[in-house]
Formats: structure tokens, sequence, C-alpha cells
């Protein structure tokens, strides 16, 4: 299998780690989503993360290659069965986070004249909600399992540190006791954007 | 259950289709999602559809909710196992098509020295791209019978004619057909946005 992925992905990273610690045989591979032409035959969204099968198949989103994955590596611990709403849904939201903290870094890289102030403070707001959300259901992700919504969780708190603040650590200081204890799991270590 | 929903969303015209065909019990609640604080407690991202069970728990975004509903409902058809990562996929890219019109529409509806017009057309150059992949896979998701993919293919296509344009019905005459013959489900007819 080959992913497509970029170095600072959110959705990327989470399928990263997950293909790292389930021990699975993806040749990753790094490019420039906003000049990836050649993506278009395998996705015409023109998106990271593409997984590409051996087939030739391609298959996204994350949220789509998450399941795959976990489906080939038969790892049902991943996604118990009798939490498999709480959490698909857990992960949703995640995603709604990193995606509002993404939308946000895209708006403040327009020119002038391009940028709308209202629109920064929407999405400021909404992953403002969604990492209080996540404080609220710490007591449900807590743990040391390789899980997806404990992955999906720290993968949205460091973007949201990396992208937009740190504050939320501060804010909410065992939900950061969690994200930092959980995050030495080796696969985030290998996945840890920089800069 | 209850679903959020709200009166032009795509997304939650996908649920809506899926609930109805497949006879669920569902109480749909047309809302207002901006504003809608009430359902930050239900889901902090205030994104529809979100769908809530009777126990209160929350289910979302559109693709966990179809999941969730398929597996209520036993309906193995509407996602047969060996289809099932080109299903999704196909979903995810129908998903992508949406958001890019959507995305489009909100860029067109902001004040005078905050649009991007290159922004503009990226996005419309995406959904272009998400048709013409929908073209292509046409023999793929030919058929009558209710299944995710063409539940999804209906709802972008209709979508991209509502708010952007009718012309991919010239340019792609044999998915125009496909399309308006699929479309007649009556779940497609109670669900079809107005104007």
């Amino acid at each position: 299998m080959k992913l497509y992925n970029g170095p600072t992905s959110p959705f990327g990273r989470k399928v990263s780690v997950l293909y790292r610690e389930l021990g699975l045989p993806v040749n990753e591979v790094a490019i420039d989503v906003y000049s990836a032409e050649f993506l278009d035959a395998l996705n015409p969204l023109r998106q990271i993360p593409t997984l590409e099968l051996d087939d030739g198949r391609a298959i996204y989103d994350s949220m789509v290659i998450s399941l795959y994955l976990v489906s080939v590596a038969g790892r049902g611990d991943v996604l118990p069965e009798e939490q498999r709403w709480d959490i698909l849904t857990f992960c949703a939201m995640c995603d709604g986070v990193m995606e509002a903290v993404l939308q946000r870094r895209m708006e403040t890289l327009r020119p002038q004249g391009e940028k709308s102030p209202s629109v920064i403070t929407k999405l400021e707001t909404r992953a403002s909600r969604g990492v209080s959300n996540l404080a609220a259901q710490l007591h449900r992700i807590e743990g040391n399992g390789l899980r997806l919504d404990r992955i999906a969780a720290v993968c949205a708190l460091e973007y949201v540190s990396f992208r937009l603040s740190d504050d939320w650590r501060t804010l909410h200081p065992s939900l950061a006791a969690w994200c930092e204890a959980y995050g030495r799991i080796p696969g985030f270590a290998a996945t840890r954007p920089n800069s």
C-alpha cells in the first residue's frame, strides 16, 4: 500500500500513526498537495491522505482509510464494537476541530482584501468548543490501548497547539496530561510536525 | 431517534433519503444551524446533520450517521461487504464535491473585501473534477437498488445543479440520465430543495 500524505496534515497524521502502530506495510510518500496534479487520477478532490492499494484502487478520506486499516489488521480492539458509534462520532468531532483550525490557517494566509475576521472568529470558536467537549469527554477516552478516538484526540489537540494556540493546556490540565502521556506512543513521535 | 437537519444541506439530505428509504422511525427537525446554539450540547461543531438517539447520545457526521442507520436497519445490501471500501471512498468523494460547492457558496456570500476569486476558482475546479470522476465511474454505480454510493451521487449532483450550475448534465448526458432515473426514488422527491 502507498500512502500519499503531507508533512503537517492532521488528517494524514491520524492515518500515519495508525498504520505504524498496527505494524502494517505502508509506503508513505510525502507530497506537496497544492501542486500534486498526479493525485487527481486517484482522488479527484486532490486531498491527502489518499491510500493507493497494490491493485491501483484508491481509498480516502482519513475516516475511510482508518476503518480500512483496522479491518485489514483484524484489530477489533482499536474500534470496539460496543463503543463503535461513540468512538466514530468522537473521531468526527476531532476531524471537525482539525478542519476548523486548518480553515482558519488558510484564512489567515489570504492576502489583504480577502480575509474575513468573522470567519476567523467563527472557526476559532468552533475549535474551542470542540476542545472543551474533548475535555468533558476525557473520562471516555482515558487509557493506554491503541484506539481510533485516542489517536484522533491527540492529533486534534496537537494540531490546535501547532497552528492556533497552546492555551488549552492551561484551561484543561487533565486533558493536557492525558494527551502528553498518550502522545508518547512511538507513532506520534515519528509524525510530529517540527514547526 | 431525532435528526437535526436543515432545508438545503446536501449532507443532511443524504441521511434524510436514507432513513426514509430504510423505513426507520426518525423524527426530523429542521433547524437554522447558524443560530442553533442548543445544538452545541449534542455536537460542539454546531453542524447538521446531527442524530440524537433516544438515550440522548449524539451521532454525527453524515458518514457515521449513514453507517449507523444501515447497521440499525440490518440492511447489508445498502453497503455490500465485497464493495465496502469502493463504496465508502465514492461517498467520501461525493462529500468532497458537496463541501466544495457549499464552501464556494459561502465564499460568494461574503461582503466585498472578503471574497477570494482564487478560492472560488479552486473550489469550482475541485467540484468539476469530482463530477467528471462521477461520470467516469458511472458503470460502478448504475442500478436501481438502495445503496449508499447511489444516494450520495444524486445528492452531490443535484446540489451542484442547485448551487453552482446545471452544465454537467450537458457534459455528461449518461450520468444525467441515470441521476434523473435514480432520483425518482420517493426519498429524493421528499427532500429536494425548492430553490
